[in-house]
């Protein structure tokens, strides 16, 4: 039953989520995950120094946040040079994204992304009323120019890319961002989203004028700084739009708490030095143990692996299947034929210890199930 | 500038934003509030058993947090004894507001409110596009009556009452709210924000049936339970309202800390009785320092008093300048005649002598420029 007061648009809209969280399949089976490899999330965990921030900050959690992030903004502007009037804080990516899409999509304007990408943009758009063009991935990267082709014959408004890209893994170099960048259509605007960008090459991100009016960047403090469970994100783009954040944005939504460990997380960057090289080895325990198992790992510019099961999405999905049950937690993209691969996050050793264990015993139950 | 790329109604939208938080006068002034007493925050703070739920949560702060927010959601419904159906828990009541406006109100639907009401219900209407009739208050109460009147003459879609009230902290007994309920014009939808229901009277919330669908009511751990700085209410409403907000919201949009400081703060319900005996002496102890002064304080059934300063707007404002002056942050009503107030939270002892020392001397002044 819909309530009759829903608006048309919001009436519309389907009861679906992007993701089903963790801890419901947790409670559905009864049991914890042994490996919580699924959701992309950085088990080696903020800096310390970020803990201790947010720790302070929850003794004075009776003071609501400062609404404008003055002090992480200023910091996050003078960290990547550039004004602060180009940075936009907000709660995590998915949350900017839809303030953006909130921003700029109107009924049956257009977006355009890539089929099987990054499903909560998609959630967003559509939940404006927006349409979307869908654009296969060229092999097993995002088709960058097909992006933008299909951008001008459409008339988007968005075109969406993650670089490095999930859920595949891959990555495109910066040059190949700077020429979308340099083609995309009158009035259209470029999302990048760089959730991923501190496990890529050097050259995969490009160097950006931040008064450019046809990209906006997205980071996330979600990821390579550890911080997933205290929502914290930003945007780097011209003044005008990231003004007009102010106009739809929930004012006091940042916690103090995620604004102390961004901040701290930020100021370590030894921290994420260490991260990264505890990622770049995890990853490449995963593809070991993918080879061990006759897969393929593609490569990968972030901190998990897509490993190509080598049959159809049926086949992966059993694979998928039989590892969640034994208590390691992985997630899958949603569409043939990136539907082959399963994605594992990098985790710790035992974690992956967990999965070297069950990935054979899953592999031949999917493969007895033929 | 307005970038061209913005929707005819984000580029409407005016840069104003609903509140200033006090950081921005603290940079402003160059030095820290001595007494911060402005934002309705507790001064008394959270229970310590959720600062400790807090400190545990930010070591895992590397995961999401569970994006159904399954425990704290049917803890809350236990502790109201309604089904989880009915709870909705998000980014603080203004987050849900605004989730709220989203899902309700189209461009031209029309919502009522009181003038010099919060302003942040009126700033989400208008985010989506509505439009608002504003009811003066009947004295320095909601006139309740008025606001039904006027809902069925604009053929409302939401009709917006604080009980207790914001700014002016007085209430209504449970039988107004049901009498409003029960002539709620049909298409309608109650918005019964219940941010200081904690510190009201026996007899402010009225016993209402969850499955009614006339109306949905907010409340928040921002304000009794001190948790402002974790950002976290819940809505209780009809199921199939309260189900549609999974349509729109930020999934993962909930801190992990908030998660579980919320859900420490609901068990610890000593630690509430203990922060509304405290609130309850500090309100008197604003009244009484008012009455010294010569000036009338409003009786408050919330964590703040309104302290009418006896002359206009303008008088009031010098007063409310000359306190922020001294180091005393306060705010007061946006409109006449509320405005004629200032509004003093609860605050420590120390907060108390501060503002009783600075009072005088901001008076003084006030009077001074006539």
């Amino acid at each position: 039953m819909t309530d009759p007061r829903l608006t048309p648009l919001a009436a519309s809209l389907p009861d679906t989520v992007p993701f089903v969280g963790p801890e419901t399949q947790e409670r559905a089976m009864g049991r914890p995950f042994a490996a919580r490899l699924g959701a992309n999330e950085n088990v080696f965990g903020p800096s310390p120094k970020a803990i201790e921030a947010m720790r302070a900050a929850a003794a004075e959690a009776w003071m609501y946040g400062d609404p404008e992030a003055h002090e992480l903004r200023h910091a996050i502007a003078a960290h990547h040079g550039v004004g602060p009037e180009h940075i936009r804080v907000g709660e995590g990516i998915d949350g900017l994204l839809g303030l953006l899409a909130r921003l700029t999509i109107g009924p049956g304007d257009w977006a355009v992304t890539s089929e099987g990408g990054y499903p909560t943009f998609d959630f967003h758009v559509t939940g404006f009323g927006g349409r979307i063009e869908r654009i296969p991935y060229d092999g097993d990267r995002v088709d960058a120019k097909g992006l933008i082709e299909r951008a001008e014959f459409a008339g988007a408004k968005l075109v969406y890319i993650a670089n490095p890209d999930n859920p595949m893994g891959g990555h495109h170099g910066a040059d190949t961002i700077l020429e979308m960048i340099d083609t995309l259509p009158e009035g259209a605007l470029l999302v990048l989203d760089e959730a991923y960008v501190e496990f890529a090459p050097e050259g995969t991100a490009p160097e950006i004028d931040p008064t450019d009016e046809r990209v906006i960047r997205f980071r996330t403090f979600s990821k390579a700084h550890g911080l997933a469970g205290a929502r914290i994100g930003y945007a780097i783009g011209p003044a005008p739009l990231i003004a007009a954040f102010d106009r739809v944005r929930n004012h006091f939504g940042l916690t103090r708490m995620a604004q102390a460990g961004a901040l701290a997380a930020l100021q370590d960057q030894d921290w994420l030095a260490q991260v990264q090289a505890h990622v770049t080895d995890a990853c490449a325990r995963i593809a070991a143990i993918a080879h061990d198992n006759g897969l393929v790992p593609l490569p990968s510019a972030t901190n998990f692996v897509a490993i190509d099961c080598g049959a159809d999405g049926a086949f992966a999905k059993r694979v998928l299947d039989g590892l969640v049950k034994r208590g390691v937690f992985v997630r899958m993209p949603g569409v043939a034929p990136l539907n082959r691969c399963i994605r594992v996050s990098a985790g710790t050793e035992a974690d992956l210890d967990a999965f070297a264990q069950a990935l054979p015993e899953a592999l031949e139950e999917a493969r007895a199930a033929d």
